[in-house]
Order: structure tokens, then sequence, then C-alpha cells
């Protein structure tokens, strides 16, 4: 593959550089790049905080980076990197059953950093914003030599009465996933997937799903989470699914699936939810890996998730 | 100075670094060192996102980071970098007349940094948080090599009916600063500061104050933002409060002064509102610095603001 000069990040001159415009004009291309995805002051950039509206329900927060070297790299249109950086946040988000209310983004930047590629990431940015419509509200740029890196926070809201959170699961609950899992890097997968907001919306409106998150950084280690202290997740390796030319360890340890992991209840009925599952998502597969089994009565047969450990961010 | 070794903030062994604890281990110890800054999930840290409560009024939302080797160094407690990412932001807060509700961290670490130094930065940050009722209420670790720095999203509400914005001065107005400016690195003011929250406050609810900032990047850059397009800021160089050591530059371009800055109606009775003021804050300073001109009646006299700049954070 012939490498994009624009996906490259950093300018072989200064003058195609970050540095060459200084601050204050950056700002003000920033908030042209991000166009009407960013409200105006006091309700969005350039005031000393942006103005929220109230917000009725309980509200969820989270935050999630973009690092150069470690979420993407030159290989990754810029375009797509910005919508990583939002994406990835709106994956925790759905998660919960959330949608999304408002955004603020901390960057850092090497003085390098190519005005070619900023500006690429941003509309990226903003065109995922204006898709799932959250406002970029605010932001922050600092310096720093050698450094690449977004960091973004989303702000989101309920959509229903409940939240669905990682706590819940009981012995005896079957176990799901959305989608596919593994070789998520190699595939592509890790910039191109959609959020699961309307899935985990409406997952988040059945009483009979207890838990949920999503597996991020594989399922081996993301399940360690939804597991009751009482019991051990038993899956059958012959169900996972697996991402086209992904073995079963990188279903289990790549990461960077962004897909939706659950508990249904034992006692819902297990046909009616499959079927009510696809007449609302007829193009979102929905595999059974399993069940919570009590944790001294695993069967023989079950994978030993013991021998995968999913991605590690500190090694 | 004997640079205490704790303030280093790399391990000189492996072994003394984060990358030998990892990840899981570092989350658990990172939830013990902010203790009941903390909330538990799904109010805090440990799930996809955190559950905030309904917020009734207008919320306000900030972010700013601590960078090693921009915003602090090697000569800086760890427990004062802490307690800066937190200041620098309820700063902004005060600016615009908030109280804080919550805040979310996220961390980008080198492998070699010091489990010592991590400790102490994290306990700083949460003494902070205890003292102005900011839970910390989710984060996010990464890895980045040759990087340290630390970006905190705080969402806060209005303590009132009003929030002062930075758009409201007009020709007339009086300028005020709290405190004193420049020499801000030198004399260790960037992290021994206290944000004026109850100032920012009490002066959201005066009519009188028509538009506030807080001045971070040195007055002389600062004030552009709150001149209306048809005046200019007519400063007197004899009246501005220098802080000790500092000269008239210093206290225009150094920057990280952390005031406030704000413009009073002329209409207003100044020397009432100067007589509250030492009533309601006796030990905290208030200077009338100047006044917004209209452009093309600055006096003679006034300070030439052109050749001062402040702080570039892209150069």
């Amino acid at each position: 593959m012939v490498k994009k000069p624009s996906s490259f990040p950093f300018a072989r001159k200064t003058s195609d550089s970050v540095a060459a415009l200084g601050e204050e004009k950056l700002i003000v291309a920033i908030r042209r790049w991000l166009g009407d995805a960013s409200p105006r002051a006091p309700f969005g950039i350039g005031d000393d905080c942006a103005v929220l509206p109230a917000a009725r329900g309980p509200q969820l927060i989270t935050v999630d980076p973009v690092i150069y070297g470690r979420h993407f790299d030159a290989s990754i249109p810029p375009r797509a990197v910005g919508a990583k950086l939002l994406k990835r946040n709106l994956s925790d988000l759905a998660a919960m059953g959330g949608s999304p209310t408002a955004a603020v983004l901390a960057l850092t930047l090497d003085p390098r950093t190519s005005l070619v590629w900023l500006e690429a990431f941003y509309r990226g940015l903003a065109a995922c914003a204006r898709r799932y419509k959250t406002p970029i509200v605010g932001g922050d740029i600092a310096q720093a030599d050698g450094v690449l890196a977004a960091s973004l926070t989303l702000l989101g809201s309920a959509t229903g009465p409940r939240v669905l959170t990682r706590t819940g699961a009981r012995c005896g609950d079957t176990l799901y996933v959305t989608g596919t899992l593994g070789r998520s890097l190699r595939s592509g997968h890790h910039f191109k997937f959609l959020p699961r907001l309307a899935e985990g919306a409406w997952l988040a409106r059945q009483p009979g799903v207890r838990a949920m998150m999503d597996v991020s950084d594989g399922l081996a280690k993301d399940l360690h989470a939804l597991t009751p202290s009482d019991a051990a997740p038993a899956l059958d390796a012959d169900t996972l699914p697996l991402r086209r030319g992904a073995d079963l360890r990188g279903a289990l340890t790549d990461g960077e699936d962004y897909e939706l992991l659950f508990a249904l209840a034992a006692r819902a009925d297990a046909n009616a939810f499959a079927a009510d599952w696809r007449s609302a998502f007829p193009r979102t597969r929905l595999t059974r890996i399993g069940y919570f089994a009590h944790r001294d009565a695993l069967p023989q047969s079950s994978l030993r998730l013991d021998a995968f450990s999913g991605y590690e961010h500190l090694r």
C-alpha cells in the first residue's frame, strides 16, 4: 500500500506545521474545521467554560484518548482518527444504554504536527460529531515534544428509565455478544467500527438484560468485569463469532472490538429474545457464547480463559 | 535547594515503575489513593461510564491538562502537581461564577513513571478534590513513551441565576483584577494558588459586573478576550498589582496568575462596590487597573499593550 502523505502527522517543513500558525490562529482554524459541530460561546469553544443545558435524568460521563503510536499510526487516515476518538467514547456510552449530549477535547501536539493532518483529523471528528449529534463544546490545546494525542470526554444521558451497568449478572445467566471478535487492527475494524448506540439503548429497555459492557480489551480480559463473584464464564469455543481471518486467540485477546457483551437472565425466554433482536436489528449479528456457571461447577468442555489475557495498557 | 527524590517522576529501577505493577493492579492502587474522593461504580471509577445525578440548572464544563516539562517539572512536589491539575480547572469555573460537581481524569504515562511519584500525585489530587468537594468519577490510563501528562475535565454548575461570560463589557466599564500578577513560576504561585471560587460566585451575583475571565496566559494576552470591539483597554502602568519581585513585563506576560479579571459597569457605584468587596473578602486584594476607552480615544498615558504578548502555547 502506498502511504498517503496526508496520513503522516508531522510536517517536513516548519511552514506546514502548527508551530507556523501559532496558537491564536490555530484556534480560529479549529473552529472553522469543526464548523456547526461546535456551538458558539458560551455554549461552545471560546470562554473559560462551556455552558450546557440542564440535564433532567441521570447523566453519563466517560473519557478515552487516541495516542499516536498507540491507537493510530501513519497508516490510518486522519479523518478516521478523529472519528475513532469520538466513536471509542460513544461505544462506552452504548454499553450503558446512553446517548451522547456533548463532548470536550484535550489535544496535545508536537509543534511539528502537520496542519494538513490536523485539519483532516478535526473534519473527521466534526463529521462524526454531526452524525451522532454530539456537539464539541470545549477543548484545550497544549504542546509537548514528540506527542500527538487527543483525549475526549463525552457526556451523555440515559435513553430510558434504566442505565445498564457491569454489575447485576447472576449464576445461570446467558452470555451474548454482538458482531464479531478479533483481528480488529489488521482488518481496520478498530477505526471503521460503528458504536452500538441503538443496540445498547434497546438492550437497556429489555428487563431480562441484567448487565452489559463493551468489549474493548479482548473478551478474555473484559469478561471478568461482568462475572459475579460466585460464578465463572462457561464459554463454548466453537460458538465464538470470529471476525474474518481471526483465530480463537485473537477473538479472546486482540482488543478494540467495540462490541456489546451482556448477560440475559436465565428465566428470560431466549427464543423470544432472539426473535425480538432480529426484528429490531436484522443486520447486527448476535451470538449466545455461553453462560455463567457456578464457580465449582464449570463444565470440563468450557474454554480455559486463564490461558488468555487481553490487551495490557501498561507493560 | 536539594531536589527531593520523590519529585523526579521516573523510576530508576523497573521494579519501582508503573510497568512493574501492570494495569489492573495500578487501577486498584489508584482507587485506594483516591479513597473517598472517588465514589464507587457506577457513580465513580469501574464501569464503562460514570453515572452523575441530574443537573437542575445550566452546567459548566472545562478541560485543562498538566504536562511534564510544560506545566511542571521535577522541582515540583507531585502532590502539588495533582492539586494544580484540579485547581487550574477550578479557576476556569470560578471565572464564570460556577462551583464544581464532578471531574474525570485522563492520564498518559511513560511505563517508567515512578509509583512513588504517582501515588503522591493522586493523593495530592484527592486531597484537593475533597477540599473542593469535587468527586473524581472516572478516568482513563494510557501508555506513551516519554510522556507524563494528565488532562482533567471538570463539570460544574452555576452558583446563582447568572453565569458570567467573557462577553458583555462595554466602553466606559472599569477593569479590576484580584490578587497580584507576574512571576508565577519563580515564586511557586503557579502551584500554590487557590482558585477564586468564592470570589467568582460573589462577583456573578453583582449586577454591575458585566464580564469576567481568569488570567492564565498573562494580562496582555487575556485582556483581548474581554475587550468589546469598539473599545481598547486603558491601563495605568502604576496601578498594576505586581507580585513580589515581579516587574511590569512579568505582570503582563508571565501567565499562570489564576486571578479574576472583570469589567464593572460605568454606572455602578465604584466606592460601594469596593466597600462590599472588602467586607466579603477582607484578605483578597482587588485592584482597579483601568477602564475600556473608546478605540479612538485611548489616553496617551495608557500602557501600550501591543508591545507585550502573553504566553504562547505553540511555538
